[in-house]
């Protein structure tokens, strides 16, 4: 349906303007009846729909309509698969229109800085490309349904330690290549109906009311067409958002913004144009949205339990097999131990916390899975509730453990150790579980760890584990798809989308993360997650992109289909890939870039693709990635703008960020040219450095400073060091007057006409 | 000899002073002689004097006339000897009054940011506190001669490469705690006659002409009474290093520097003013130098020598000592083997570089030392001008190190490997010494390596070798010292004043060393050194302090004279130390600071206090310190000042930064009181943790957000973190209506009031 936006925005008063520029009440926009503009409700998501029953109590966090409960981000990123994410996607916007749902919030793509932030289990990866290219799926499947998206917190949000009030404060090319890119791709690819500005500030300003990030760059910059929204309660001043670029808060500020927006729009601070520009905006999203409503759309609750399960096996990460103790044989005795094995802990806490259509029972599905010839007995092992040991439900543990085969643990996180809303203080899992860990392991050698967590733990007791099972926050389906890959009715495919470290020492961001009051420096810049650790060759306890399966693959040609190209030009790298062992698997094959040197300071590698591929027993496969400009550029905030430097550059090829098992150069031109500008303070070395100047310099006959006595306090090496930086102004006291100011300032305008050509610009 | 220089400075013409503000020539100043304003001779230092004969060559880098070459810093910081550092200024300040120097350029005190800045041997130690103190006995022993010094290189010239151009990003904290700190204690204490501003840039401007650095700081703050003259070269624009407070610029411009500053107070630019200010306190030093000159004054060099051996043997570190190998026996067959048992590194390249009085024979004072019964024979072993193996050198080097009892391995970085002008680029000795020294381990078990270097090496070979004497550059007696401490003459003391990384990238400046382009950035802010490895919980190869014995010492009994003081209050904390072992030994006993708690990030302890003792066999002495609010405190950038945070400290003594031994805890009340200011993004956690405001939050009746229906979305610590941080601007939504912009702006000034008074200021 076409509609004159402009016309209708005519039409309206001021006061009708400032008032839709905030919500009508916790969840839905405001309708203006006399025009025909509609109300929208917009829900929390990202892996459910939770749409509250009844009156929103006033944190949004009461009660809401059963949904499915589909894996945490931290999952789903897990499972690096683009069309499973897209299928969640689609489905998610099935059970939107279902419930009469115009907008779900999400995803969030906040880059994991540190594994403390309490919301880490709802952000994708610490990687931007895989966080935009699963971001970029979801939107798109979920905007397939005729939903909206919100893509969140939009930006450098990424701890909950004052959220509201701390000032995130992030160099520009730092918060381009590593805070921005996800946003970036997700836009660019798929563009999300609405951008949730986020609570916290960014070098200064409120994300809310933030110019440079909601109008320079995500409007203009990106293409960004839709509306911007704030994170419930974040703005901090209603007009001011407007004019930054921001169309909607929510919830209701019950008359206080509007009030706001039409007091500087009277006094002249906010201009009506502005105002203008963010309604018509708003409402091109609000008629949208009521256009692509679908009464009639029903979802079958089963079959998405089962699409559930179906992404929780494929987001589950293997980290250690020793002695191929998983998958378990079906015979045998099998102790399941650990109170999370009676209640699993399948998401986390605050606004994507969703009320499940239903919920696997780990046991059930365990003995389903184990089928008749083996059997399976349960102790409880810890409480749930708190840290202590309790001795009678250890000793009950120990001695269902010594009995059997193999020890199953079931632990993790409890709710209480993470969640929206406040950040860990440390990587600990509860003392309790970890010293059941160690007496079950002092009667049972074969332990297998099932975890239950949304972000790095450490993991003192690996040794005494064999295999280490990690289910993150696997959904309403975690139960069976745990089942599915202990008793191998699935292949485990995942593959660790962070890092987890030795210590939380090791993270990059300690100590500067959570910062002092409400500032936080992001003083790691670009070294972030395995950025950091492969720069600094230190050895996490688990890589990025790590993840174990019960068959093998190999990896051979590394082929790159070019060896020298332009950076207007694509490179296509293909590698061939092949399950040698004896299951059918899936694998994740991902390439890294590596600039060979570089004038800035670059990561040792970074991820610029990936392919999931799915292989028969010896079966082989060719997976090829796509890589162009940007995969080879870093930001350049002088040209302000990606750039590539001349040079060579490494493909590297791996099952993981550390494990990487092929590579081969390309050289890539840059099509810029970065002309520097010469001054007094420009040094010899630079000129001398450039065939455009060298011969200048040389006509000048400019005698370096004479060879000083055979003296030994000076070597060749310092005599060149000396010479190369030497800046031009040291000639006019070096030449002992043969160079005078003048002289000096011919010389540099002849340097620079012979870079910028004859017109001497 | 009194004089009215304002009425001097009076009679001179506006060409005078401006020529008076350069040199006359390379290493003097102007004279006037029909005022009777003497010219004064300076020389580069620090650890000797380094006159150079006949013309300059224009880099001030021949030959000079000879001069006693004492360790350089490095080592002399190593000894934590403030006595012995004092004395070796004294002997300096009288070997400059023979040779008419009236300043001795040094010394060095910037801090070690990075292993590879080239001139760390020149520098004390990447802790500022222990450069401070060192580095003002060094002033006050060359000062007390009537000889000037000048402390350098004023600021924060952390690294050679582009030293004339880089631009030192650092925060104004770090700055201050860390880079300004040993310059602050020195000019506090012992009041340098100059002090040289640096080559580099400091947050984009030059030292030379850095207001705040020289003029506000220097002059102002801490009441600096000398003059400032810049690094040879190093002025960018004379008239505006006026301007900042600099006097003098080194060496002459020949008129360049003189011109501008002219055409400056002409333009206006400048006022005379300034520059009269400037001529004042350059005359005020020309006349004290000339004043102080003693024209008789002679030096016994073989009395220097000695001193230069004594200073050597206290300089040099036992890092390793397995199976006590060290001291040698004097008898058996030693293997003497390497290229540096001939050609001993003894000081670095660059303007530090002394031609010496005499020159220790290492493999002469090894016969001496090891006496009748040993017979030692020597091997080169490697060609010290190159990096690669000479097979024939190594067999005969294994030859004799296998007929033999021992093997001493002379090794470490050649003179082309470090230097002033260019950083090293790793952390590497040459290959073919380390293949020495896992080929000859092959051969012979009992492998004793002496390391001649300037700054830390990597050494994967350390398991290979049994003993590892760090010899540092050990000036013209190294020899000797290294001879007596092999040989037990004399126990080692020193004990590491840096740390000594187990690889370049464990290093806190990596990969931000050297920066990018012309711009460095110091991102590990205050931590650098041990303060980031024991933040970071990093095990370097050998920690800051280590340093072994040949005897044994306990530590027992730390007392403080106070449970409870103000931050301005003194503690005394004494220490037992007892000598437990069989040889009279000197230990280095180190106190520590550590805030329990804090707002800020502190590092996980700092350096306070130190005491080196001399004990014979079975000696007990008490060790005592004293602590006062800059121990607590740290640089507060609001308060632009030094604050102690009230609460608990401990204070750690300890044999190294890693070893500590004993422990106390001492409360510190501060005497300043932060106030808070109030406003609308205050959190409720703040109004509430505050006990003057607490009321007034309760008096308000504010209902925190009702407890939301018993959803499992949300746990306690999730409710209480969302109202702890809730800003109070977040009421005008959250009431209902009940709060308004003007009941808030009244809450708000009540709460600045109780904090403030009652008249509401």
């Amino acid at each position: 349906m076409t509609r004159d936006i402009a016309e209708l925005v005519a039409l309206l008063t001021l006061e009708e303007k400032a008032g839709l520029c905030s919500g009508a009440s916790f969840w839905t926009t405001k309708a203006i009846e006399r025009l025909g503009i509609p109300s929208i409700l917009l829900t929390d998501g990202p892996h459910g729909v939770r749409k509250q029953t009844g009156d929103a109590d006033h944190m949004g966090l009461n009660e809401s309509v059963p949904s499915t409960c589909f894996p945490s981000a931290v999952g789903m990123a897990s499972s690096w698969n683009r069309d499973l994410v897209r299928r969640v996607g689609e489905a998610l916007g099935k059970e939107s229109q279902a419930e009469v749902v115009s907008i779900l919030l999400g995803p969030g793509v906040n880059i994991k800085r540190s594994p403390l932030c309490g919301r880490n289990f709802e952000y994708f990866s610490e990687d931007p490309y895989l966080t935009g290219e699963l971001a970029a799926e979801h939107i798109a499947g979920v905007q397939s349904q005729g939903v909206g998206t919100s893509i969140k917190h939009f930006a450098a949000n990424n701890q909950e330690h004052r959220r509201t009030t701390s000032d995130s404060i992030v160099d520009e090319r730092t918060l381009r290549e590593i805070y921005l890119t996800g946003f970036e791709i997700a836009v660019k690819k798929s563009q999300p109906w609405t951008v949730m500005a986020a609570y916290n500030r960014l070098n200064g300003t409120y994300c809310s009311e933030n110019e440079t990030l909601l109008t320079r760059i995500l409007k203009e910059e990106w293409g960004h067409e839709g509306i911007v929204l704030s994170d419930w309660g974040a703005v901090n001043d209603a007009a001011a958002s407007v004019a930054a670029g921001m169309e909607l808060e929510m919830p209701s500020s019950n008359g206080a913004g509007q009030r706001k927006i039409i007091a500087a729009v009277e006094s002249g601070e906010l201009s009506e144009e502005a105002l203008n520009r963010a309604v018509e905006r708003l409402l091109r999203i609000n008629f949208k949205a009521d256009d692509n409503r679908k009464p009639d759309v029903t979802y079958d609750k089963d079959v998405h339990h089962q699409l559930a399960r179906e992404v929780a096996r494929e987001s589950m990460v293997l980290l250690k097999n020793e002695d191929g103790m998983l998958p378990l044989q079906k015979s045998g005795k099998i102790a399941v131990i650990g109170a999370m094995a009676e209640q699993v802990r399948y998401q986390g806490g605050g606004s994507s916390h969703i009320n499940p259509t239903r919920l696997d029972n780990i046991r059930e599905e365990m003995e389903v899975a184990a089928g008749e010839e083996a059997e399976i007995r349960f102790a409880k092992g810890y409480h749930l509730d708190r840290d202590d040991d309790d001795d009678t439900l250890v000793e009950e543990a120990k001695s269902i453990a010594s009995g059997a085969d193999v020890a199953v643990l079931f632990v993790g996180l409890p709710d209480r150790y993470e969640s929206e809303s406040y950040d860990r203080r440390n990587l600990d899992m509860p003392a309790n579980q970890v010293h059941l860990i160690e007496r079950v392991a002092s009667v049972q050698p074969n332990v297998v760890v099932v975890l239950s967590n949304g972000a790095p733990i450490v993991m003192p007791w690996l040794p005494q584990a064999k295999s280490v099972l990690e289910a993150y926050l696997g959904g309403q389906a975690a139960g069976g798809a745990i089942a599915d890959i202990l008793f191998g009715i699935t292949n485990p495919s995942g593959k660790l989308a962070e890092t987890f470290p030795l210590s939380l020492k090791q993270n990059p961001s300690h100590p500067f993360f959570p910062g002092e009051g409400d500032k936080v420096e992001y003083r790691e810049g670009i070294f972030v997650g395995y950025r950091y650790y492969e720069t600094k060759d230190i050895t996490p306890l688990f890589p990025f992109g790590h993840g174990l399966s019960y068959t093998t693959f190999t990896y051979s040609d590394l082929r790159l289909d070019q060896s020298r190209i332009t950076d207007q030009e694509t490179l296509h790298a293909y590698v061939k890939v092949k399950n040698t062992g004896g299951r059918f698997g899936q694998e994740i094959v991902q390439f890294y870039v590596r600039a060979v040197s570089s004038n800035v300071l670059r990561p040792e590698k970074e991820l610029k693709g990936f392919m999931k591929v799915a292989l028969e027993p010896g079966e082989e496969k060719v997976v090829s990635v796509t890589l162009d400009k940007r995969s080879f550029a870093y930001y350049n905030v002088e040209l302000k703008d990606w750039h590539v430097e001349t040079g060579e550059y490494e493909v590297l090829v791996g099952a993981s960020s550390r494990d990487i098992l092929l590579r081969d150069t390309i050289s890539v031109q840059s099509t810029v040219h970065l002309v520097p500008i010469f001054h007094m303070n420009t040094t010899i070395g630079e000129i001398m450095a450039n065939p455009k100047t060298l011969p200048i310099m040389q006509s000048m006959q400019l005698v370096p400073p004479e060879n000083p006595s055979q003296s030994d306090a000076v070597n060749a090496k310092m005599m060149a060091a000396i010479i190369r930086d030497m800046p031009l102004r040291a000639l006019l006291s070096n030449s002992r007057g043969k160079i005078t100011e003048e002289s000096l300032t011919i010389l540099i305008n002849r340097l620079n006409e012979a870079i910028y050509g004859g017109d001497g610009k």
